[in-house]
């Protein structure tokens, strides 16, 4: 539950703007790749010091690439460089921010949450990723390394499709997109535990299956949670009037936003079928119960007559004729098996048996 | 659960617009049907080749219908004869779209789910349904070879109603109405189901009815998550001031959209039912469980003191005065029918008999 | 479950506008009746042919009923005579449409629901009814004879109130107040039958009421389907700027939009009554379960610890003490007393008695 | 559940705009109060005949306070003198309106609903309350005598405020706020009601607090269904550009507007509060049964083996050798003492005890 | 519950606008603190008398904070001296507002709730804040003596950051910051209560943590309440064109606005793992209801059928040839052993064991 909230409280009472890194996540050590291309030109390096990537570069897109926010000095030299507002360093820090666009007319500021499942804590995890988007640059942050950009990377390298030939807009569409392509990846594996939860539960439900189905029944709580705002970015972007945003990547964006819509549906859908699960976990035990009782029912209706039978005639009075009967015994025992038979209809007749 | 997704996992990485196959079910070959008609002239013919539907015919609306799209030279060679986006032919090749319209000024490019109820696997099958509609043209690509549009094509054919007097936009809208008509078959097919759902629960509830409710549930919610979009879809259409629409549609148009409203309304309907089917499944676990210890109570509270009671005489203690009584058995038996009487009287008194 | 599709999947295939009557209740004959007023006049007669209906009279309004459409040839008679659009034919034929308006310029078409409630089966019934309101007509179309509107037709036979002295539009209006007043007889008696059932419930809970409710909760689903359209219907009439709607009927448009609200709110109402009684009958359930179980474990946890007491000394061993003592018969009385008593005095401090 | 729909049935069929009291509750006699004042001048008597109010003073706000709406032709005379529509005198002789506002332009008609609680029948108990506001006057009718205005008349005596300085508009403004302040006073019973029922509830579940609970919910849906539309009839009151609101009236509607809002959102968190209570009362009575059943097992589970015990060497074979042995009665006594405390150990550890 | 309503039954019947302080917290004396600053001047003092901080300062900005508002003439003063509307003085004093914004045009007046957590009492107290935002000034009115501000306070003592060189705008939002700040410690604490709860669940389910579930649930109800209108008021903010608010305070805004739907968002999110929390607690009564259940039924199951066959050979016919077979009283034991070996096969075969 503390993801939900991490760093507002570390937060509360700072000075609104200040510059603080909030989050758990920390790489070894900042990287910062630069990437420099137009359609005919293509370079890449890593930088030590972030000052390397502003040369000034003219008729290029640029774009820095920060895996590890930590070090707080890099967000201010490049929030120098590019004029940004101190809500936006300080956003870019706190990784806790709701997926929003803001657009502070040189540049559009973009927060999004990058997710994967951890297969060892069977977690669904976010990250923040913070985009800036200028006239012909990208930055965009990152918590921690990884390797979501790493085909976007590779189309740049190799020239493959059309992003070589476009603008900086369409460098951040191919970006976003990448993190929204991610998502499928963890509703696909949602969908496989859901789908292996159905099968346990119809076979044997057990309680440590109940708090698995509430565990996973908060995971995408969360994660309806992060991605929720998503609609809201996407169509903001689409419908914004900027000028940093051309319009050859409009139709991408618009292309985009069907997916978040389909993610968006696709956790929805996922809720209903968890609750359906639940219920059918309950009724599972229910019946059981049920098969329980039947079972008791059924044998303690047979036996507790019939033991009282034999009580009866266990009783120690002097004068107690059936007992002198020769056919007493063989007697008794016909009322025993005619007991159980009729019981045995019965229940037959009622469907428990 | 796989239908929800499928598709996006093996596309997630590749460049945006790539133009690959995403889909399960390939018709052997792919089969191109080609038909122009107008007031007065009607042809039809299977071509071999794409190519030889592209001969500029004038004065004629053009329909060339592809069953199954697994080969993308086809969709390529159409798209560069139309002029298509490259976004469009990858959205009609990736067979998991939300149904949406697109308007690309010189033609819309319309996706729906074409729906049918697969008796065997007892499952709600999807196929995804592309239209281009032009000017003087529709193209239509389905996943596989059917029969949906069968009875458009017969209509077309003799002449039947005002179809061969139409422009292409309304050939675009017989196309839509044989689609949205075929759900409300399926949604009979779903009513039947739960009819007879109901009825053997009244009868007989089991745990395998609860697994069929819960696995309905789901195909109904794959149902609505597809048939929803159709209602924007249908109402953007309606409000488009796109010149391909003709007039004469708009009016038809109302009334497809009244059915798709009237089939969403019908799968809310059918939700609301389905859980109230799953609360009497239930309930009645609930009222057999409550009947089973009903009888195992009434067994058990008239035996258990009987027994005492026998018991009591059944012990062996050498001064008990009521053993050597001669009417000591018969009192006991007195004191037995006694408390069996008073038990009846009491349950029935309780409306437990 | 019919109700909701009826008819639909006869028509799926057919030429959209194909003028055929899908419904199933048939009138031995169509019976129409022909009407005509103004403030000094008023002529009433049955017809036998739909074209003696047509004789142009001016300054009076027209009011033609048809019970019973069956006959196809009657629609397409008063479709030519008034110009109507084919889609209209078909959907008066097809008595499954969803209540709406549509404003064909010279004229228009409203489709309602009737609805009453049928004592012997036990069933919320719904009929279609079709207007067609034009400059100094009305037409309206039902699907068999019925009483519905003849308090209207007594208003205009006497020239009690203003009805006389109004135009066509005040007439349809009166029409359409006469349904919606219907609604809340039949609202009436589902609220008896609620009342009915929440009486039998405190009482008596059992599965049959179970079955009753499930009914009814579909009744009432059903009929929220049908009438919920009906508000967008009225409210759309009275923002629509046709001039077939006089301004002095819009005020009591908006009279008769109060009272479809107010029925809708009932319907709403009525369904989380429902849902509230379902609840109480499971909660029912539960507290009879709950007594059944306190009786079995009050006679069971009695009489079993003393049964084993009195196993106890009807063992046979040959070194038992007690059994030799006097006293030992009275002591086991007195244990038995005691123990009986103190489970009595547990009981009661967990006022389980 | 009459009170839903009381009235209507009664009026199916009636003429439109018929003025016929639809209602139960008759003062004996309708009182009418006339109330004259300005700045400077107060005058209040009561009036026998409605007509002694028309006379026609200038520069004062004139007040007619009618108790009881059963006496048609005074509902009559005030239509007369002040030009109602005959829909207007229909509605307030109808006291089962929704809350409504409609502008006459000469005046607006105001309908809203008193409401209180009925602590004899632990009712919450409508009233209808209509009022006309016309340009130096207002008209208020109420079902029966009551003392709601009494506040307000005092304010108008005593000069207490400015409410003597005022036009008509802040008149019907005082009204409308005394009738919005008495729902707090009916949701703080509400409130304190649903506190008992709380603490009765964790004490001792009972079917009768099931029965209030299921009283009060209905109770509460009644109360929300008459007080929701209130929030659009100020908010359309304080939007309206009638001439009749003065400016200095608008600020005082918006703070009744967000009065309203409290009432609602209250409302609304009572039906929250009280499926809490629901769900509370379910888990008590799985609670109460979880240690019912409890307690049983644990009796039967102790015991039952060990009647089994002495049941064995109740058996009367002659060769059995344990029951010759000098020990063999002791040896019983220690197997029964193990028994019996291996399983307290066992439901130490089940947490059972 | 009283915290919903309280003070309105107090006002009720008395004249709008009056003021009388409606609340329950009163702090010994209230405690005026009058700063002036601007970006090069700061002033801090405790003032006796209101009247001491009416001195016509030019060119700084003034706050007035008044902690403690049960003495109505201090409220009284600060109305004549900034021409506030008697509305706004109620509101003031009356401490059950809900959170809104008005803009008077000379001054925008804004009601907030303060919320922090009582560890004692374990309750969700809410406390209103009144802020007067003027030209130059702002006056924030405080239930009770608190720390909330001390960070600004500080901020501006030190000249920290940018707010000694902002205008009133900003003092507003920093004040209204570091309310919504305190939100998120109140979020986390809730958040741990919850993880508490879900610990003790899964360990051992009592009816107490069912209570303390149904408490908190109502604590999240009671805040969500409180929180949620604050959107409203923040958005209206932004989107006011209230010259009072300078364009350089906006943006800052607009973080707040997103701080804001975080929490209305959390709390959400809060409800529903509350809910199912709930689930939890009573899947696992079932759950443990059905290992009760077991156990009995295993017992019972076995021995019951045994004692039956102990009380076969324990009555005292003269004619039972078993009994003097010497191998009699093995057999019993074998079959004793057989039948309970089989049963435990079949209980394995249930997964029972």
């Amino acid at each position: 539950m503390k993801k939900l909230l991490s760093g507002y409280s570390k937060k509360a009472g700072l000075v609104p703007g200040s510059i603080v890194h909030v989050g758990d996540r920390k790489a070894e050590r900042p990287k910062i790749t630069l990437i420099k291309y137009n359609r005919d030109r293509f370079e890449e390096k890593v930088v030590e010091k972030v000052e390397d990537c502003f040369d000034g570069d003219q008729d290029v897109v640029t774009w820095i690439n920060i895996d590890g926010i930590h070090q707080v000095d890099i967000i201010e030299k490049i929030g120098a460089e590019y004029g940004l507002h101190p809500l936006v360093m300080e956003d870019i820090l706190h990784t806790d921010q709701r997926p929003k666009v803001e657009d502070y007319e040189s540049y559009l500021f973009i927060v999004l949450k990058m997710v994967w499942y951890d297969d060892i804590e069977n977690d669904i995890r976010l990250e923040q990723v913070s985009l800036i988007l200028g006239e012909d640059f990208v930055v965009s942050f990152q918590e921690a390394e990884g390797d979501t950009f790493s085909a976007v990377r590779e189309r740049l390298r190799t020239g493959k499709g059309r992003i070589r030939s476009m603008d900086a807009s369409y460098l951040a569409y191919a970006l976003m997109d990448s993190i929204v392509d991610n998502y499928f990846l963890v509703l696909e594996q949602v969908s496989e535990i859901i789908e292996a939860l159905e099968d346990r539960l119809i076979e044997n439900p057990v309680s440590e299956t109940l708090e698995e189905i509430h565990d996973l029944k908060k995971e995408i709580i969360y994660f309806r949670k992060s991605v929720w705002p998503l609609r809201d970015v996407i169509s903001s972007l689409e419908r914004s009037d900027s000028p940093l945003i051309k319009d050859t990547t409009l139709v991408y964006l618009k292309d985009i936003y069907d997916h978040t819509i389909r993610v968006v549906e696709s956790i929805e859908t996922y809720r209903d079928i968890i609750t359906g699960v639940m219920d059918l976990y309950l009724s599972s035990i229910s019946n059981r119960m049920n098969e329980v009782m039947k079972t008791l029912t059924i044998i303690a209706t047979i036996f507790i007559p019939l033991t009282f039978v034999t009580g009866l005639y266990g009783m120690n009075f002097e004068y107690m004729p059936e007992l002198k009967y020769e056919w007493g015994y063989p007697a008794v025992w016909i009322v025993i098996l005619l007991m159980s038979a009729s019981m045995f209809v019965y229940f037959r007749k009622k469907k428990w048996l």
